[in-house]
């Protein structure tokens, strides 16, 4: 398998973190985003919508959007699952997901950020706070979602799923841009949970090797 | 079942249609967004998140964000089917729910254009043009999605998927910001295709008990 990705996108860093606890080996193709190689006539040839990350199986189909190439992951290669076994656990994990890559993660993604800064004109401290504003009060409703599950070592229980994969990446985020975590015990305590198992640490930016620290 | 609500919501909408689709008895319960009764103490109850829509199981769960939500009605109520039967094309219609549910719909929803008026100041001119700007430029993505997948009745194969369920609503929001859907052939083509469907008839704003008008 190839992925398609840059090592600072989460969205990237959210498949990483999968093919790591499913032990795949892949290809890493990086895509520079911030030098625009995503809308290059060369990306265009991979990604039809442009954007990052791109899974590229054995088989050359090219996948795209990180919760489908997850979900993928865990139907093609089921060992170690990351979705609990019934439906309700699922659902669960799923709207923890969908909590970050819905409602948090795509207000401050590099394009939006773009557009705050060259249309409407937005200064660098009022972009920031805006990023902070999105991040904080996101994981606000992320850690009271978690706090009416039952207690558990990640997000959902004591394996990582789903939810983790989004969740690390997001922290990460947070912390380039300083974001307050204080009082978040249940998120921080999952994602310090899952910076011990190796395959978080394995796929984080600084271990990529397009990484510019 | 009960679905707590409001008919205006692009995300309640996804969920409407896919309970017509099954063809699943639901009671309606309306949250009015305008009104801020999602931050009310009496729907801290039913969603932690305080976000429209929560399905309310027979056995009294509390489930949130849409996508999870029908995935969770796909697997308990198979019949008819909103996901295909193989991995590769589960992966197909997840990649297009999302690319409407994390790339279009998050940057236009209530609380995003409400912050950029009260926080950033933007004009009302700015903000329709920011609405308008990120629902073509997603739907073109989209359309250069569907334009690498066969010929189609619906975004995906003959029966209508999880990606319609994002798809309708998405537009039907666009047309309240006289977004430009030109050129959007294969996107507007499933979207009629839907409208022709008596659950997408069913389900939408102005046929609920709390449409506004």
């Amino acid at each position: 398998m190839k992925l398609h990705n840059y090592f600072r996108s989460s969205a990237s860093f959210r498949v990483r973190i999968a093919l790591e606890l499913k032990g795949l080996a892949y290809d890493y193709l990086p895509v520079h985003l911030v030098k625009g190689e995503h809308k290059s006539e060369k990306y265009a040839a991979i990604s039809a919508s442009g954007l990052v990350p791109a899974l590229e199986t054995d088989d050359g189909e090219l996948l795209s959007q990180s919760m489908a190439i997850i979900e993928y992951l865990d139907e093609t290669h089921p060992q170690p699952p990351l979705l609990p076994a019934d439906a309700l656990g699922r659902a669960r994990v799923r709207a923890l997901a969908q909590l970050i890559a819905c409602e948090i993660h795509p207000l401050n993604n590099l394009r939006v950020l773009k557009y705050l800064v060259r249309d409407l004109k937005v200064e660098e401290e009022a972009k920031n706070t805006w990023y902070r504003h999105w991040v904080r009060s996101g994981l606000e409703l992320f850690e009271k979602e978690l706090a009416r599950l039952p207690a558990a070592t990640y997000c959902y229980g004591d394996a990582p799923t789903l939810a983790d994969c989004c969740l690390v990446p997001q922290i990460f985020n947070g912390q380039r841009f300083n974001v307050d975590f204080s009082g978040l015990t249940r998120t921080m305590a999952a994602f310090e949970a899952c910076m011990r198992h190796p395959a978080f640490q394995k796929a984080q930016p600084s271990n990529c090797p397009d990484n510019e620290g």
